[in-house]
């Protein structure tokens, strides 16, 4: 479980990775494995998040960092390439850092008027 | 503050609006005051979440629903279109229901190696 909150100052990184319905789950499964084996065992990890559209056409990763220096040294390492391959034979996500500006959380979203 | 979990069995829609540094600030304005003015008041409404890029180029709004339902619902009353015109004007968002299908989250977050 992740917390979404303005006062938390994490470094939020959504990578949209556009994908076809044959080929979703396949994608879901190798960013999972990634998250499972490199992603959760780097220095300044906090959380990672895995979307699955339910049109069948989309996959988002949201993952949140100490900082954002934490994520970048990730992906300078050499040593994780090899785990971000098979994605990338798959697709191009398109990812970007950002700031979470506004957070308000409902009385259990339950409740209906 | 919003809680992202495989457990909860929420709706989750996520929007990427592309912009531009000099439109940003103005479209992350927008988002939220619609968020504050009409999301909030919805039924089944869980969370908002506005994303900012650290970029200039991204807006993400990130909300979660008890119910796919309760979003639709919200889409399809004539009420609302007011309130999401300006934001048509400045940008037009791409947006897809999803499934949290993996959700982590580390001790705290802050320990570097």
């Amino acid at each position: 479980m992740a917390e979404i909150s303005t006062e938390a100052q994490l470094a939020t990184f959504i990578n949209v990775f556009p994908t076809k319905p044959r080929d979703q789950q396949r994608l879901v499964d190798l960013i999972v494995k990634a998250h499972e084996e490199l992603i959760r065992h780097r220095p300044g990890y906090v959380s990672g998040n895995v979307h699955r559209s339910t049109d069948g056409y989309q996959v988002v990763d949201y993952t949140q960092w100490a900082r954002r220096e934490d994520f970048e040294a990730m992906v300078r390492d050499p040593a994780v390439a090899p785990h971000f391959a098979p994605i990338g034979e798959l697709t191009q996500g398109r990812q970007c850092a950002y700031d979470v500006v506004y957070s308000h959380a409902g009385e259990g979203g339950t409740t209906h008027e």
